[in-house]
């Protein structure tokens, strides 16, 4: 059975999501639909595309996925269908696909042009249905439209190293539901750099000297419980997305604070790596 | 597959929403069950008939809707099952049927009498289950109940034609995820006493003297991208329910604003058409 | 076909979730993944237990429950299995379980011991993925692991009975989406220590001397609207978990409050019962 996926900003207090899924559903009936997230900040281009890179290689290949966000179809935002690593994304042309791509070439991209789309201002509903619901029944992408290859490039920035390899300079790109930041730093990047060296991270005020491959990580079990490091100390870990991440153990966004405020790191600031 | 919705008031932090979903798998395998909403505003009627009325016709006809709001049965709030337009509509009598029902004639409504229900305060997951999945399995609304036309009829603010037909006089009725303000004024009821002329849009101090099809139809494509309208800049189009709704492009309610915060617009606040 | 339930903190904006569930559909395509709640408060075992208790009997027996909380595997934290009441729970050693078993015996509990399991920071993902698929295909927990015994056991509260039975002292656990607040006091112990007598349930300065079955009882129907009891009325109730409940008819914590904010009762708060 085939699965469309849903990465939107819709929300899920309306009716667009509902409204969404009746209508694969009276296309389709046998078919899975998965939410991915319907809370994509509003035309927030780099988030999504965030969350749809660390989400989309979960699913079998050949899974399509519809996004849902500044979807309408202008002369710069043209309606595509972009087929990479195995996966179908359909889309505006709003950059995402450009940044899903920065580490991959796409197997193919066409631009969509089907007849008769309503011209509305709701096209996920009107146009992205209907060529899930063309793919999912095994169609082509050549009867979808013809190659497309203006991909939209939007800027997002990349961990830069200067002083001859010996500082990473990166920026803070996510912050999850636990307040957990998220860097632009992968840890192949700072693994070739470190050739075995000491090193300090530094967020704002904060030095961090170690880096962790769990959240856990930060305990002592040989230590009782009152002395040793646990909830409310901050780590460093290469998150499950391989990415550098500053987290407070155990957080709680609304009552003790997360990294994010705890430290007063937000979307963009800097986050630096000393190798010494 | 039979498909079974869900709208209700219920939020997804509880068990309530997971509990019903047992229950309807506990009694039937072969289902779909899919989320309209979990956030209607508590007790709030009309809005659950805005987002009812603007989803149900995306699913297939036959598709049953179980609406969880003010669902325990009192003789003022008599539990029912309505079929209107194909759908099977299972609920309350709390004024959501009067309202799906203003401009198109239920087919058959059933007042529920099922033996044992239990008498406790979860009747969604007692009684509408049990309904829902009876229904599901092809059983027919006569053994659930006699008929029933006692629908309660409560108030929602209609556009009112004043003037001589040179003003339309509406409200709002729904603000969405991005603060776009919907009103109850419907495109046809512009269209046919608008008679060519151009008007005025009032809201607030705000006058709109256009109204899109789309929300990028603000953009003229011819300008450039600095000088031209874009995003932050107010718009009035007929949006996908064929109302008029205020829009700020590309808002986002949680950094910049949108319509609703930008503009004060409430629930309810007046939105003027004069023709001239 | 399998139920795989999902019971998590994580919240529904990041990719965490999306992520769980390709996992799941990469592994097994005839299973239906139902979501209990994404919303549980970060770290929270009581709430977690409170809102699986309630919503896992709900499912037919078989169900595999997988609980996305504190999952990184430790020597304090161990991955199990528990079969409690024919459904399969796949957890750490939280006190999630110990929570669960203090009324019935688990069936069953083992360790969680797979080959090669990823090492890194989303276990649910890695470990508990696989573990709930093997169940799914029909496996049997003897492959997963060795008996293991060593719940961990957290202080939850429970309602005390004092003054020679004339007194019942409980605490607040759970405030639901409507303000609502519930107590740990439950019917059966109100009724074998009442006789019969007349009481006060005291919570802050408020007194309350009856208890309903259901919201709505809190109306004298024959008395007209205007003068009767109903909405912003405080009220107590046997709720759904048969539990005493103290509850605003009608209430929207957005708006008008809940019984929660009107009321100032918070998570642990005491509610006393005094028999006379």
């Amino acid at each position: 059975m085939a699965i469309i996926t849903l990465t939107t900003d819709f929300g899920l207090k309306d009716f667009y999501v509902g409204a969404l899924k009746g209508s694969i559903y009276k296309e389709l009936d046998d078919i899975k639909i998965v939410d991915i997230s319907h809370h994509i900040e509003p035309f927030n281009i780099q988030q999504c595309s965030y969350v749809l890179e660390n989400s989309y290689k979960s699913f079998p290949k050949g899974t399509i996925h519809i996004i849902g966000i500044d979807s309408e179809s202008t002369i710069e935002n043209q309606h595509i269908v972009a087929l990479i690593d195995g996966h179908y994304f359909i889309t505006a042309n709003t950059g995402v696909i450009g940044l899903l791509t920065l580490d991959k070439k796409p197997t193919k991209i066409v631009k969509i042009a089907i007849p008769n789309p309503n011209k509305g201002p709701f096209p996920v509903k009107d146009v992205f249905v209907k060529v899930a619901c063309h793919i999912a029944r095994g169609g082509t992408l050549e009867v979808i439209g013809k190659p497309f290859e203006a991909l939209k490039e939007i800027k997002e920035f990349s961990a830069m190293v200067s002083d001859n390899g010996n500082k990473i300079i990166g920026n803070v790109i996510y912050i999850d539901n636990y307040g957990n930041v998220v860097s632009n730093i992968p840890k192949h990047l700072f693994d070739s750099y470190r050739n075995g060296r000491d090193f300090e991270l530094h967020a704002r005020n904060n030095i961090i000297k170690k880096i962790h491959n769990r959240y856990s990580d930060i305990i002592d079990f040989s230590i009782d419980k009152a002395s040793r490091k646990g909830p409310g100390d901050l780590l460093a870990l290469f998150n499950s997305s391989e990415y550098i991440e500053l987290a407070i153990y155990k957080s709680n966004l609304d009552t003790v604070g997360g990294a994010s405020t705890l430290l007063g790191l937000d979307y963009r600031d800097t986050i630096t790596i000393n190798f010494i």
